[in-house]
This record gives structure tokens, C-alpha cells and sequence, in this order.
């Protein structure tokens, strides 16, 4: 079993919380916890060996913390997650071959592609593709359709797997922390468009990849995994760009592991990571 | 204060730990623990805000734990360490500068060589230096000489910085998990002499350092940190020497400020480090 | 067109083998050489911008180079390759979705496994499948089968993509520096059996994969590509493999770049890797 | 010898340069060359086995090549550096122990510092230390008299080794890609000041630093190095200044080397690193 909990700092939580598990003579396999000082915020993750639905600890628990805190007992074992696409196959693909062997943490239950170059690659996973053009009308009914499949799913995420679109700040919003992104550059260098064609010009030696959640300005979310691979002079932007897929497909992979397994927490647009 | 522990573990250890800072109303400002289920051994290190000699805490803690357990409370804010070094000038140049700027975590008290060729470098700085040439007696008259040395200073550590002579199964264990060793290639490869030149003879397209306790087996002690950097096919023996050296100088350092700070647990031939 | 060239070493082969292109008036895109001065031995590949067949250039060069050389003009810029596999999906199925959109810089003909749990994935993709149990004979017949299906697709190489058979020095010899292997370590250490338990073990603290040309000895074969990931006391050996199946995947596919865009020279039990 | 060349690219160049080498029997030891294809422009290193002074070659080479061809050939064996610091150590202490034992690739003549904090490290190695407060003139008198002490040595580079200070366009252009600057960032995140406390508030989970030429424009100039670390939600601001110290350290240190041992090319505002 998982608890994550998140609140107000104070002298004592920590006592109280393991006072609560020690009395009911469960193991703690794991436990991490972080204070932000500058927040006064508390966040634990606790692992223990108990295998029982958890409602009676919740219970307990809400008796020693605060009313503001946020506690998730045994958070769903497999998230559920639709993926937005639109014609790069890499971190798609890698999804679904974790997907297919159980590896991913989570089940995909549908892809949605503004392109439908995807489509045949999902097919063979027997994964529904939808496709949904952004050239058929205005940005918002472009939205409302996108809307209307997720609807469909109620996923718990949703994953931007290099998603060319920007969401608007509407769409966002009703997923709160619950859209991830892969960002091709290392942020905050090189936000928004053609960032290996920026770092290209800049002539940098690293380049970067970062997932982030989406909030309402473009690249600017919380981060929570990111990674570089050196590059030179001979590198063209192409070269980068082809270079930086392989960043980018094991950022992704390794930010959706800790997001399924929950070992993110998110507090000042920033995320506390237990990994 | 620093507070680490380290016992068998049971169930509901944490909480009895943290009640009894919670009672104090001590602040909890770092906290990290791991069971090392195989072992059934517990470890954690706290970070309290209490400035007192914690003599209190200790005693309240020996009441809720085992008698077995290994509790240091407020540990040395300052280590006192002696250096023993041969010839190569990199790693103790770097210990030396950290210690003159007081960002070592530790104070030298002495180095002990067994050429001369680094008095110079220590005389700048006005640390005690002690020529000890291996080459004036018997290897246990060597060691003699140096335990005579250190005797005098009675240091927490003994930091092998490139000292390239065996030490003896019998001068080892005098200081337990005391002796900390820098070698230069990735642990457990190319054990023992010459590894850059094993390295460069296999062809490897990485070389290594390692920083480890030394136990009575050669190259076998407890591992602190590993890093590695990439090498290539224009590298010769004595370039993966020089490059390595970059790379030692800087495991090292780390190996050294994880140990300084307390954050190095020791149990079954292997380490717990919360970094 | 890609020209690549062996041979001993001697004073002016640059100037002779660019003498031929300027001649030709053939633009160098790029240019790398390497001279092995231990052994007296030159390596040079040429890219141009010629798209001709190369007949006319290698016979020139031929006349400037000594008997001896070992030129290759415009190698094929396709190889093909069979995979042996056994169990574990990861590194298979990272190549067939490269195969699948055309990035893996070869072509998949056919994969044999000695278990048959990845055949389906194949199926998906319409490669070849064959499942050659090892259990239903001597090793020679195995390796006879084995040898069998190769022979009818004549493969530029042959791809251990997580093979847990040790193939005889008389398999191994029928395709010299044309089979490449993943092995799941830092080589050269924790050659053999069951590297992530061995280094479990240890306590280590990074963990790497190297991907290799198998010649007779095990795990003794000219490095291609090696890289590590970081590891701590709170990895077991299952979490350790866990984690190395991703530098795995990543090693071998950087390999097989490396190895299909003539990119890797072999001699003396080494590498030459201009990347 | 080292050779060293920059030109307009045209076809048969390598062929020339290779051809005045080898008719003078001269072995190459090494080269690498780099055709800049968008600008049209060619780079070229080579170290072939020749003691003598290199007239002869030189004015052979000149003859084949482009009147507007940049052709160093035997550069300095020996730089000569002054450095500019503030206050903080460690680039500088670094560079003072790597001058010492003779491993900098360069000599350093004299340290100036805008505080006198630094004085004492530079007095420990006999090395001229000038104390010119930024604080007792305009901005233009405080660059005349870090001119007048640079005057007096005539150095081949002058190295910000954590100068805090921005220099005018007008002191720059005295010393065009010869002002080299350690920036404590990975750029082209986080220009200007305090780069650590805007990482921190950006929640980055790396931290970078960056050795660049100095041009007129803030943190614009071309880069030469760049290097990152891991960080995540336990660093504070003042823990990734920390960290990062130990990386603007390793980058400086490297991007000297590269740049000592004639190895860094400029063009275009980027470079041509042949490391």
C-alpha cells in the first residue's frame, strides 16, 4: 500500500503519522519525506506492507492531521491515460510496447492524433486511434473534440507525447497537474518553437529534454524529469533533433514512472520527487 | 543536530524515534531512513533544529530502541583527518584547498608521504608533513612509522589520496571502516595495479574511480560513490591516466563530504547513503 | 557515399587518398582518421558527396594503397540482420519499432528465439518468427537450426538482443566481427552469469551495459559502446536490472547506429569508433 | 607541432594541406578537420611529428592555400593568462594548483581582483596579485587600470575565473575571443544575474555551467564547454551554488585545456571544439 500525503509543516507529523501505522502493526517499507522550508509544507510518501483497502488508516490519519491535508491511500495500482500525438512515432511508440508488456504503470486507453500517421502503429496494439484534425474548424472546436473522446476514457492523465498543438489555457485547466508534456529543449532554454533549431544557432554542447506538467503558460510547468546528451560541432540542427528523440523518449518514460508510481508531488510550481 | 541510527529493524521504530523529538518539540528538518529487508537492518539520519548537546535526546532514545542500537547524536561537527599520499599531487591539492577555505567538512591535521615530493605543496598551505619512505626497513616498520604519526593526531579518518603502498590486514583493522580509499577504475573492475593500462588493453569506452572504505581485502571494501567519464580510441594508457585523474580528484571530494557530513552507513560489505 | 579504409601505416597516406578524391573533384563532407601507433595501423572513413557506384574511386585507391588495404567503397546502405533473442522484450522490440519506421539503419529479415514468448510481438510487426528451443537437443543441434535460418537470409550481422545462450567458439568463428551482443554489465566487470546480482552484491554504484562483437571468449570481444546509470542502497538486484534494461536498450541501439553507419573499425581486440 | 587551420572550403584542400606534409616526410600523429557546409567554411588540427620551427611548412602551406586562410602553425607551446576573480575560490584556486605542478597548458602571469579576499591564495604560489576595487572610480577608470596591470604582461588569454563584473563592450574589443568566462549556468537559460536563485525558483532538476568566449553581448559569446548535475527538490538556492561550483570548476578547467592545447576554433559566434 501507498499513502502520499501533503500539508502544513509542523513539530510532530511525523510522530503522529508513523504512531498511526506502528499501532496497527504495519511495516514500513519505504518512506521518504520532504520539507519545504520556504512553504512551510510537508509531503511523505510511505510504503507499507499492508495489502487491506486502507479506508480504516485514512481514517486515522485525518484524526491526527490537519483538515487542509492531502492524503491518498493506495492510490489506483494502474492509472489510466490517453495520449496526444501528432506525426513523431518515438515516444509513442515506446509507450506502447511498455504498455503492451505491463510495464508502463498505467493502461492506455486510447490515442488521439491531430495527424493519422500514428494510427497504423496503434492499430497493431489493438489501441484506439482517433483522429482529429486541427485544420477542420477553430482552435476551440479542435479542443471540444479532443474533450469529447477524453470524455470517453475519464482518464487519470493525460500525455502530450510530442503534441505539436498548444492547448489553451480553457482546455488545461480542467486537468489540473494532470497533462504532462515532453519539452524538446532543455527549460527554460529554448522555449517554444523549434528549440534544436535555437540551440543549433546558439551553438550550445548539451541538449536537453524536460517533462513537465502543462499549466497555462507554454513551457512553463512544473518540471519533473529532465536529461541532456552532449552534442558538437558537427551536430545540424537535423542532427540534433534526431539526437535529442532519444532524450526526449527516455525523459518521458522515466517522468510517467514516477508520476504512475506516486512519486511526484506538486506544490508553487514546483514538484518534490521521491525517486 | 545530526542524529543517525542504525539497528535492527521492527516494526514502529519511526514512530517511537520521532515521538520522542515530537515530545521535545524538535523540529524535524531532514529526514531519510532505509530497511535493508535482506538484512533486517534499520538506518536513518535526522536533521534537527535543536543547537543543545543532545545528551537528553540520546538517553530518551536509548529508552525506545534496542539495546544493540548504534546511535550517534551530534556528531563531531569536525573531523580531524591525516592524509596519506605518494607521488600524484591531484587529490590532495584539492583536499588541501577545500580545507584552507574551510569547505572540507574536515580539518588535516597532517599528511604522511612516502616520497617527498608533496612537502612543498603542503608546507604553502602549513600542514605538518611526515617523509616516510617505505624503503628504510621492513613493510611492518613502515607501517610502524606511520601509525606513530597518526597516533599523535588520533584522526576520525585516514584518507588514502593516491597513496600507492598496501596497506596491512593488521594496520587496516585498527580503524574500522575509517580508511578511505580512492582507486582509480570503476570498482570491481580492473582490481588491483595498473588500471588505466588494463582499461586501455580492453579497449573499454569508459574508465572509473571509486571511493571506498578499505577493508582487508584489497579493492573490497565498502563502495561510497563511483563515477565514470568517457573515453575513446585516441586515448592512450597515460591519457586515461590524465583523464582519470579528473575524475578521482572528484569522486573523491564527494566521497569525502557524504562521510564528513554523516550520511555513510557501513553494514554487510556495502554502504547506505543518503545523499 | 561512405569509403572506409584499413591498412598499416605509413608517411603520406592522406595526402594519396585525398589526392585521388580532389583529383575527382569529389568534395570530403567529412573526414576521420585514427592511427593506432602501438600497432602501426591507419583507419580512415571518407563521406562524399559522390553518388555514383564507386568503382572508379575504389580502383584508384587501390593503386596508391598498399596490397594489403582493407577498402570498402560505398558500403551497403542497408544491412540486414537477424536477431536471436530469448525472453526479455525490451532490446527486440526497440529494434523492430526503429526497423518499422525506417530508422534503425538496417533491415530486420527474421528473428529466432529458444522461447517463444516473442513471437507475438514479431507477429505484429510481420517479421519472421522462429522459435528453436534449446532443450530438444544437443547444443550443436541447436546451434545447427540456428545456423540453418541464418543461412537462408545471409545477414550482415547477427543481433544478440538479450540471447542467454552462450554460442560455441565454432558458431561464433562462421561470422567473424559480425556478431554483436548486449551484455547486461560494465565489462569487464561482472563477466558471466547474472551481472545485476553480482553487482548487487558488491554495492555498487552505478550500474552499465556494454554491447560488444562476440568473438571466442566470453564476454571478451571488442567494446563497441558501454554507458552506466547511477544506483544506491535502495536498489535491489531485481530494481537493479530493472534499471539497467534501459541503458541496455540504449547502448545496443547506439551500437548498432554506430556498427550499420560503418562508423566502427576492429583491431586487436579493439575498437576504432568514429561517432 | 601543431597545425592549425581556418579557411574558405574548396575542394582538395585536405589533399594540398596533406601533400605539402608528406613530400617533407612529415608523419601525422593526429587531425581532424571540420567543413562548416552552411557557412561554407573549413577547420582543420593537425599534430604530425616535426620539432623543427615550421617556417619552411608554413610558407609552403600558404602557397597552396587561400590568401585569406588563418594558418597558425606551432602556436605558443606555452600560453601565457592573467585572471580576474572576486571573490570566490575556487575556479581560481583550481587554476593556481594545476600552474603550480605544470599541468595548465599555460602560465599564469598575475591575478587581479576587484576584493583583496583572494590575495592570499595567489601570494601562497608567488603569484602578482592585484587588488583594483571596482569601487574607487567610474566603471571606465576601474577597466584602465585592469588594463594597465594586463599591459604589463601581455597575456595571451585572460580568463573571468568568477568575475562578478560585467566589462565594457569597449574593454572586450580589446581582446576579441580572448576573454574567456566561466558562466554558472547552462545557457542559454537563466542569463544574468543570479542564475542559481532562478533555478531554483524554476524547480530545475539540473544544474549547468558554461565556458564561453567573451563578446560584447551579456553570456552571448561562443561557447566552448558546457557541463550539468543532477539536482531535485532538497537543494536549496544556496545548495545549488554549492554543487554548482564544483562544475563551473570542472568546465572552466576543461574548456582552458581545449583552448591551451589549440583545439577550439571560432566562427560564426560558435565553435569548432576537436577535442
Amino acid at each position: 500500500m501507498i499513502i502520499v500525503i501533503q500539508c502544513t509543516d509542523q513539530v510532530g507529523l511525523v510522530a503522529s503519522i508513523t504512531a498511526v501505522l506502528a499501532k496497527a502493526q504495519l511495516n514500513i517499507v519505504s518512506m521518504r519525506e520532504h520539507v519545504d522550508e520556504a512553504n512551510n509544507r510537508f509531503f511523505m510518501r510511505l510504503e507499507i506492507t499492508h495489502t487491506g483497502d486502507g479506508t480504516f488508516i485514512e481514517e486515522q490519519l485525518r484524526d491526527v492531521l490537519h483538515a487542509d491535508a492531502d492524503i491518498h491511500i493506495n492510490p489506483l495500482p494502474n492509472k489510466e491515460v490517453v495520449v496526444l500525438v501528432t506525426k513523431e512515432y518515438h515516444c509513442l511508440a515506446d509507450i506502447l510496447i511498455r504498455n503492451f508488456y505491463g510495464t508502463l504503470g498505467a493502461t492506455v486507453k486510447a490515442v488521439i492524433g491531430n495527424h493519422d500517421v500514428l494510427a497504423d502503429i496503434c492499430r497493431r496494439f489493438e489501441i484506439p486511434f482517433y483522429y482529429l484534425s486541427h485544420d477542420l474548424g477553430s482552435k476551440q472546436e479542435f479542443e471540444e473534440k479532443i474533450l469529447s473522446v477524453i470524455g470517453k476514457y475519464a482518464p487519470d492523465y493525460i500525455i502530450l507525447a510530442k503534441f505539436m498543438r498548444i492547448l489553451s489555457a480553457g482546455f488545461v485547466s480542467r486537468f489540473p497537474m494532470r497533462v504532462i508534456n515532453i519539452h524538446h529543449s532543455f527549460l527554460p532554454a529554448f522555449i517554444g518553437a523549434n528549440p534544436y533549431k535555437q540551440a543549433y544557432e546558439r551553438g550550445v554542447k548539451l541538449i536537453g529534454a524536460t517533462a513537465h506538467f502543462v499549466s497555462n503558460e507554454l513551457d512553463e510547468g512544473p518540471i519533473i524529469a529532465q536529461q541532456i546528451i552532449p552534442v558538437n560541432h558537427s551536430y545540424s540542427a537535423a542532427d540534433m533533433m534526431k539526437a535529442g528523440r532519444e532524450i526526449e523518449t527516455a525523459v518521458l518514460a522515466n517522468a510517467l514512472k514516477l508520476v504512475f508510481e506516486d512519486r511526484v508531488f506538486v506544490y508553487a510550481n514546483k514538484t518534490v520527487v521521491f525517486d
